[in-house]
């Protein structure tokens, strides 16, 4: 683990949400299979989180580009779900209504289960935020409804760019007006770990073996470059003395 | 009272903040009796304040002539500041650091009595978000310090114009893809009210009677367009059924 430097004091807090704070897998496999019975949800839901990152990807190329605008997630979600419908040969299905009831499911994602306690120890000493791609809509209704306690909603779609883009990471620290090493992003991801650290924010691993399903349990084994490793937010609270 | 369409149905409360939710010459008053013993500081308070409409009117005059970026409330203050003190003839007695921290004021503005129990029981029903021109850091710490339950922080800072601009209330009924007359913009300046309605938002008139100081009680008489006038937020929630 680095060494944490005790004399830049933490501030705040910023979470990842989808994998970290909430189940995508078993949210979306659950609505899935409500929805089209029959249907193989874990599959279904793999590939639609599969195309997640290519579309923010072609956005943030067109936009480099100067062309087109910034686009929430609730659309590109919307569209890579039109995409895995036809892939999956379910396009006479669901209607434009019911894909867009759908496409809502990532509104509606369970907490893991440490994630509220977790955050409301956490909460009593630091500001917590979200730092997700997710839009602020969708967060602010997925945390009413999950009962996960936020100081505030931060969003690509404030700073106007995706993770791993700098400007998301210090434009956290920008909000708060915090240097860089005040926030620790705290993630189920080495890529955005990795690109938090690139920004010189603090970095906190969670472990969610279980992310993409039971039956695919990923590695989450430490990597000694973040500040900080946990078992899962809960454990992250007792590491920070909260 | 405007007749309320029943057939739209309201989701999204949105907040003006100082005056309406926190009593911002209450507080800063007694800040700046603190750091500056002998000022008067209901005087200093109200000229404080009044710099405040034309430094967002002067930035929002260069960002529309393609001059300048948007600024942050703080950064505005902290500029309004330098100049009140130079009015006061006090400008030796305040150095950068202690202008700094009395500028912060504004983030530890007391809330009215009725606010947290008010927001509390209508957020059982509706999202509640802050909808003002001060920052996303300065509102978060705010709620955190006062205790103010928001779902969401939005700020002009989202939308990169200050409220009157449409921008702002178009931009809140768009961050939560709901149609404007779904959102309740609930405020204690008529202006604002008014400038929201043109949007096609729904509006809530909160009387705060001594926002300006208990010796300059203000005008809170009902104005009819208005689709709500509450005594203040606990009234606002017996009105909508919290």
């Amino acid at each position: 683990m680095a060494q944490l430097d005790e004399s830049i004091e933490l501030k705040v807090l910023a979470f990842d949400i989808f994998g970290t704070v909430v189940d995508w897998h078993g949210g979306i496999r659950a609505e899935v299979e409500r929805m089209l019975p029959g249907v193989d949800g874990s599959a279904f839901a793999l590939a639609w989180r599969a195309g997640y990152k290519p579309a923010m990807r072609a956005v943030m190329d067109r936009l480099a580009a100067g062309e087109g605008g910034f686009t929430l997630v609730d659309e590109l979600h919307l569209h890579i779900l039109d995409e895995v419908l036809r892939e999956f040969s379910l396009d006479d299905k669901l209607d434009r209504d019911g894909r867009r009831e759908l496409n809502t499911a990532w509104h509606r994602l369970p907490a893991w289960p440490d994630a509220v306690e977790g955050l409301t120890r956490l909460k009593s000493k630091y500001t917590i935020c979200t730092l997700s791609n997710g839009n602020i809509g969708l967060l602010t209704e997925m945390a009413k409804r999950a009962g996960l306690p936020w100081d505030c909603v931060l969003s690509a779609e404030v700073f106007k760019a995706y993770k791993p883009d700098p400007r998301v990471y210090l434009g956290a620290a920008g909000v708060f007006a915090v240097s860089p090493g005040q926030v620790l992003l705290v993630a189920a991801h080495q890529d955005d770990l990795t690109a938090a650290r690139g920004c010189g924010l603090r970095t906190a691993y969670i472990e969610r073996p279980f992310e993409n399903g039971a039956d695919r349990p990923k590695d989450v084994s430490p990597d000694p470059a973040n500040t900080f490793h946990a078992r899962d937010i809960l454990a992250l609270a007792e590491q920070l003395g909260c």
